[in-house]
C-alpha cells in the first residue's frame, strides 16, 4: 500500500525548511523593528465565529474546513488569521489602542488543487486595530514592502478602494445587496481572464451593457471619475512616498476577495513570477463590531509565505560540520570535539560505527560544510584534519587551534 | 452575543509569544547545534495513516479529530509529529541514513479539559531516522537536555524499556495481545493515583494477584529482577554520562502511552513544579515498515512547549522604542527619526494624532523602554528629548548621536 499526503498538502524537506526559515526570520524581525507584537489564535475556530456574516463571506465559507468535534460541536479550521484577530481583540477590551499585532500561522482553504494551490499554507500577518487615519493603511504597506526588499524581490504595489469600487457599482446601478456578488467576480481578474470574469457576471444575471459599463470604469484608473475613496488613495500614496516607497500604481480592477474590507484595499505582486499575489489586504472598520459591541476601525495585511517561497531563489545557507571518525577507539575523544563545537557550530557526527570511507560519502550526500577527520595518530600529536567538502582542500590543524579556525571560515 | 475560543484551545498575548518565542529560538538553535535539520509535515493527513495498526494505538484515536473533507476523504488533525515522519519517511526513500530530523508544530488531542490539558499545542520533536545503537537514543535525550539546560529548567530525566516492560508482563502472565492494554493504564501514574491505576486495571478485568505483582516489579526498578532490555539501559546509561548528563534515573514504572515503542522509552520532568512530563519518547524500530516495505530503526524525543512555557519564569526582554511627536508639526520629521532608527531597532510612533501626554500614557501602558521625544524647538537645535522609561531620566542628546546612544543602552 502506498501512503500519500492529504491532497494539497504537501511536506517541506530540510533544504526547503532552510528557506522557509529564512523568509520567516527576516518577515518576523521587520515586523518587530516596526513595532508589531506577536499573538498566537488556535487554529480552530468556532463555526459561528467563522461564519459571522458580513465577515469573510459566502465565497470563502465554501472553501473552509468544517466539522464536528466530539461534543458536536461545530468548528471550523480558520481560513484566514483577521476573522481570528477580530474574535481576539473583542475578547481583549482592555488593549491599549492602536494595537499593532503580527501572527505567523497555517491556514486552511479547500480550493482547486488543479491550479497548484495548497489547501494548507502559511500566512504571516500583521495588522493596526484602532486608527482611523490612512497612515496606518501606509505603515502595513511599508513594513510589508521593507521585509519584502530585504528578501529581494522585486514587487509592485497595487491600490484601491472599496469606497471607490462601491462608488464604481453605484453609478452603474448595481443594488447595494449585489455589490459583493460582484467584487468576487472582479477579484478572479487575476487567475482567470477578463472574458471569463465577464461571463461569470452574465451567468450571474448582470446585463452585458452594465458588465461593459463596470470594465470601461474599472480599467480607466481615472480621478475624472468622481468616485468617491479618491482622496484617501491620494493621501495614501503621499504617506507612501514618505516611506519612500514608489513602486505603487492605482489600479481600479483590484477587488479582493473577501467580504470585510470597507476602505483601500492593497495586494502585492512580483515583478517577475506570474503567480499572483504574494501579500493582500486591506481596512476593514465594520468587521470588529461584528464581534465586539464597539466600533474599532482595523487594517492590515497578509504575506503568503508559500508563494514568497516559490520567487526567492537565493537565501544564505547554513554551514554544517561533520565529525569522522577514522577508527573505533577514537570515539571518546571525538565525542569530547563534538561537544566543544556544539557550542558554537552546527555538529553531526556518524551513529552508526561506519567505516571512514562510508562517513565521508554520507557527509557528501548530506552536504555538510566541512568534515573534521579524527584520527589516533593525529590525536597523538594533538592534531584533527579538516576537510573543506567544496574545494576538497585538507589541512591539519591543532585541536586548540580549531575553533578559531572554524570561525574564521564562517566569514 | 459572546464569543468565545473553542473549549481547549486558547489565545497568545503578546507578553506570552515573546516568552514562547525565546523558548522556541533557544530549542531550535539547540537542534541545529546537535546537527538535526527542519522538515515539516501538514497538520490534515489521511486518517488510514494516522490509524494504522499498531502506530500512535487506540487510546489515542479516541482522541484524534476526524472528519470527512469536501470529497468525502476521511482526513484527521495529526495528534503527534512522529507517525507523519513515518509516512515522511516511506515517502523519501532516497534520504542518505541516518536522518536527523526536526520538526516544530500543532498536534491536536481531544483530551480532558478539566484537567488544564489543552486540545491544541505545540511539540517540537527531533528524531533519529536509521540508527540502531543506542548512541542514537542518547543523542536525542542531550539534545533535548541541552536546550532545557539553555533555558535554565531543573529537570530529571526517567528511563526505561518496553523491553523491561514487556519482560516483566511476560513473567506475570500477560498476554501479548493485553500488554499494550496493561502499558496504557500504568502510563497514566503521573495523571492519577497508583490506587486509581489499579482500580482501572481491575475493570479491565486483570486479577488482583496479577496487578499487585507487576506493581511490585515495576516499584523495584532492580537489575536483579533480571529482564530482557537492561543491557540496552546500562548502555544507555553510559552514554548519557559520557554526554555529561546525570540527572537520570532508571525507572521500570515508566510506560508511555502510545503503541509504537519497541526499546528505551524516556521521559523528562521538572524539578520544580509538578505539571507532568516535559518532553517524552522512545524507541520505535517497527513504526515505519508500517508504511514503508523496509524496516528502518529510529527514535526520538517530543519537547512540549506548552509545558515548559508554565515553568519557564525568567526570560530576556526586548527593547523598544516609541517615538513622540511634542507636536503635529514635527511628523514629517520624527517618520525620518523612525526610519532610521528602525533599520537596528524595534521602533513605534504615534498614528492617531494625540496630545504629547496621550501618547505618554500609551508608551507607559504598553511598556516601551524607551520614549524619544521629538520637539519643534529641539530639532532646530538638531537634539530630541530621550526619556528612560523604567527610571523616568530624560537626557537631550544630538541626533546624530542618537544610534550610537541607543546601541549602548542596549548592552
Amino acid at each position: 500500500m502506498r501512503y500519500e499526503n492529504v491532497k494539497g498538502t504537501r511536506d517541506f524537506l530540510p533544504k526547503e525548511m532552510e528557506k522557509r526559515q529564512y523568509i520567516l526570520d527576516v518577515v518576523r524581525e521587520t515586523f518587530e523593528e516596526f513595532g508589531f507584537v506577536e499573538i498566537d489564535t488556535p487554529s480552530l475556530e468556532k463555526w459561528e465565529v467563522l461564519s459571522k456574516k458580513d465577515a469573510g463571506g459566502e465565497g470563502i465559507l465554501e472553501e473552509t474546513y468544517k466539522f464536528e468535534d466530539k461534543s458536536k460541536d461545530l468548528i471550523g479550521l480558520r481560513y484566514d488569521l483577521t476573522v481570528p484577530l477580530a474574535r481576539f481583540v473583542a475578547m481583549n477590551k482592555k488593549l491599549p489602542l492602536p494595537f499593532k499585532r503580527y501572527q505567523i500561522g497555517k491556514v486552511w482553504r479547500y480550493g482547486d488543487v488543479s491550479k497548484g494551490r495548497l489547501r494548507e499554507f502559511l500566512q504571516a500577518d500583521i495588522d493596526i486595530v484602532g486608527a482611523e487615519s490612512i497612515l496606518a493603511d501606509a505603515e502595513v504597506l511599508a513594513c510589508a514592502s521593507f521585509a519584502l526588499k530585504k528578501l529581494k524581490i522585486d514587487f509592485l504595489i497595487r491600490i484601491n478602494s472599496r469606497k471607490v469600487l462601491n462608488s464604481i457599482m453605484k453609478k452603474v446601478g448595481i443594488k447595494n445587496e449585489f455589490v459583493n456578488d460582484v467584487l468576487r467576480s472582479i477579484d478572479k481578474l487575476d487567475k482567470i481572464s477578463e472574458n471569463e470574469v465577464k461571463k461569470e457576471l452574465f451567468s450571474k444575471g448582470f446585463s452585458k451593457d452594465v458588465v461593459e459599463k463596470i470594465f470601461e470604469m474599472i480599467r480607466s484608473n481615472s480621478e475624472e471619475l468622481n468616485v468617491d475613496g479618491m482622496e484617501e488613495l491620494n493621501k495614501l500614496s503621499e504617506y507612501l512616498k514618505l516611506f519612500d516607497i514608489r513602486n505603487f500604481k492605482i489600479d481600479f480592477s483590484l477587488a479582493r476577495g473577501l467580504d470585510y474590507y470597507t476602505g483601500p484595499i492593497f495586494e502585492i505582486v512580483s515583478k517577475n513570477k506570474n503567480i499572483g499575489s504574494i501579500a493582500g489586504g486591506g481596512r476593514y472598520d465594520n468587521l470588529i463590531e461584528l464581534f465586539s459591541s464597539e466600533k474599532i476601525p482595523a487594517t492590515g495585511i497578509s504575506l503568503g509565505i508559500e508563494r514568497i517561497f516559490e520567487i526567492l531563489s537565493d537565501y544564505p545557507k547554513k554551514k554544517r560540520i561533520f565529525v569522522a571518525l577514522a577508527s573505533e577507539d577514537v570515539f571518546e575523544d571525538a565525542i569530547k570535539i563534538v561537544k566543544m563545537l556544539r557550542e558554537k557550530f552546527y555538529v553531526d557526527y556518524d551513529l552508526k560505527g561506519r567505516k571512514l570511507s562510508k562517513q565521508m560519502e554520507y557527509a557528501n550526500a548530506k552536504k555538510f560544510s566541512i568534515v573534521i577527520i579524527v584520527g589516533k595518530k593525529d590525536l597523538e600529536n594533538n592534531k584533527i584534519t579538516i576537510r573543506d567538502m567544496e574545494s576538497g582542500e585538507e589541512k591539519k590543524i591543532n585541536i586548540k587551534d580549531l575553533e578559531s579556525f572554524l570561525e574564521n571560515l564562517k566569514v
